[in-house]
């Protein structure tokens, strides 16, 4: 990989992305071929979640115990040394001297990047805030790359809550690495996409629109995320825009496209469209075992 | 064992039931011969617990860890997902592409059979509010088939909290599977076998009394269960009715009979039963893994 | 090693002691070298913790699945059976049933010893109030013998609050079974060494010092504590008493001493002084897995 940590996505390159697509693959074949892998038999990784998240926890759990590793870690601070005024700083020496990889989550924008300069092993950031939470894209680009088959020249429609959603902010970014890929941002207009991410856009060359209104013609990826009711002062306003940006059988149901939601959803997809060929979000959740257990791999390899 | 899930003790025969029992004597004696087992290697089990309940969580991870495989999951539902508004279908789905083989505790009748119809892979229900427990039932069996020798007609008496205690009503129906088995019901007015129970019984010819006083006379098994406190709005009920209910030497010093409780208790047996031989309840609370190591082989090995 | 159980550094002698140090410095050069040990393969550790502690919980469950061995267990009793008024005395019999080896932590002094009697498997203190801790004390002894080379002969002083520090007692009377050690007591008048500590040096016949003020002379271990805020009435008195008991660079730059810490620490060690070579509380820390290790192997062995 060529890193010692997985900080954030702008940390690697479009020929490293697609090493880790690539080792994916791999790791998914022996995951449906139900062979037991042994690679990290007597590793550990430790998973220090600052705020919880189950899924994401899970996920990285299973990873490292489909390659035949062990895991330790915490998941509510209230149980921490933390508690007892230990620094950050002191809490990371001491679990690097511990474990062989770390997977960190933490409330505070720049915590995973803190915990890569005092850590003795790889530092995965699962997630530090509004900012990376890189594995996430990682996971995201594989689900493209298995379902249509390549990321080259699609054209994305991000759709909802995409002035705070960091999954879509990264995705971007990582999106803009590949070739002649178009995107399509459908918000309402107090959650359009931030103007820096649209700088960078254009910096980049990358062919986007903005738009108020659902409309997927010609789009191969729609992205959907969930709109936050405490985005919105007034519940009225709530109401009026959740319903305005819920993707329904009528959106997607004769279209060749595919559909991805980062989740947990509350209700921002139609229920009915579960049983499409097109909705892909449970794939996609799925798709972050293999990711991660490939991630794990090529950062111990590494070190 | 013809099943694709364990949810209730009503969906298997008594055919079923004698397979696993038969398949726990077996790692019962693996158990004993201290033999490291591999057959779950590279597997993992995961334990949704949306309810606390630490003796059959970690009766269920040891079992799993017995047979060489792994535990994922959670305890405590004020750190998932569930707490951002997903659906409990969506937590199914999702963590069913993550294991082998859920085992799922849920405060609500009926979350285990929901579970099972999203789910990938088996489902074994690890209680369902006051419905069903099937696993502490094939535990409570194969107790009485390895202290006695055999179920078919054995006497058993069940004291104290009768209507509530969702062990006593699924017992109940699986002993009315086997061949002259009596049953002797000892509790309070307030808290009598429920009247469905006892329609049941009539219906399958099994031959019962229900009596408020302790007599053991002919009994070969007592299972006592707990009484509790909330049961009663008025407090020097519940005083009166907790001495009345509490199982004394005197009671069970010369008989010929085994003491069973699913456990924990408070304090409905003298302690000084402990030391007698007749005393099964840790016993019996052992007999949880090699009956867990048997359920979870025989339903991956279904699958 | 003799033991059926470790509950306190005073059950054991200088022979045993020197044992454990000798095997744990085996295990330290297996993680070195990276090897994967499976000799707890199918072996369970129950982590048994009544308050939190996650850097104990975690340097055991490291030491445990270094060793090829798994973990189950709880670490907050609002999730046990506790809640449901079961006794202590019941929990440790059924979990002892589920697993090889039992780790506990206890709010209350004796807790550790009171499992042992009720437990059909070694039980080891991981702390019980402030009493014993006595894996914290093995590893402290290790520390020192690891960084200095020998334990007879050194002048070890104290720093901080030597009152309420488990640490320091214990550490006071394993050093009393080594050959010419000597103590330095360095502390407020407040948090003076106890006096049965001091009776029994007396007894025993260790040449030791009590001071007020910082003096490192001659001393080949400074082992420094917490002052915590909760022991003074007065919030000036103790801002007063930890600035005159903080370590500084001055203190220590030149002297050819090894700095310890029990950890967590706050700011009663100058940041600056962790890049010193003296500076080996995260050596210390880290020593925690292998001593673990050792200590899980031999009680195991011995059984």
């Amino acid at each position: 990989m060529g890193l010692k940590h997985l900080i954030s996505i702008r940390d690697i390159g479009k020929k490293e992305i697609l090493n880790i697509l690539e080792e994916s693959k791999k790791m998914e074949d022996v995951l449906n071929s139900k062979k037991t892998l042994k690679i990290m038999e007597g590793k550990i990784l430790a998973t220090l979640f600052y705020e919880p998240s189950t899924r994401t926890r899970l996920s990285f759990e299973t990873a490292m115990k489909r390659l035949g590793g062990s895991v330790i870690g915490f998941t509510d601070i209230r149980n921490t040394s933390v508690m007892k005024g230990e620094s950050f700083r002191d809490t990371i020496r001491v679990v690097s001297d511990y474990g062989d990889i770390i997977a960190i989550r933490h409330p505070c924008e720049g915590a995973a990047r803190l915990a890569s300069e005092y850590s003795s092993v790889p530092v995965i950031n699962a997630g530090d805030g509004s900012n990376q939470h890189p594995t996430q894209t990682l996971l995201d680009l594989y689900t493209i790359k298995r379902e249509i088959g390549r990321i080259d020249g699609i054209t994305v429609a991000f759709l909802g809550d995409l002035k705070y959603g960091r999954t879509v902010h990264s995705l971007c970014y990582a999106l803009s690495l590949f070739k002649d890929v178009e995107i399509r941002f459908i918000s309402p207009e107090e959650l359009r996409i931030p103007r820096e991410i649209v700088c960078d856009l254009l910096e980049r060359g990358v062919k986007f629109q903005e738009m108020e209104t659902i409309d997927l013609e010609g789009v191969d990826v729609v992205y959907v995320t969930r709109i936050q009711r405490e985005r919105f002062p007034d519940p009225n306003e709530y109401e009026r825009v959740k319903g305005k940006y819920k993707l329904t059988l009528e959106h997607v149901k004769d279209r060749d496209l595919i559909i991805m939601h980062p989740l947990p959803r509350v209700d921002e997809i139609d229920p009915r469209i579960d049983d499409l060929p097109q909705a892909k979000y449970f794939q996609q959740s799925f798709y972050g075992v293999p990711v991660r257990m490939a991630i794990l791999k090529m950062l111990l390899d590494q070190k």
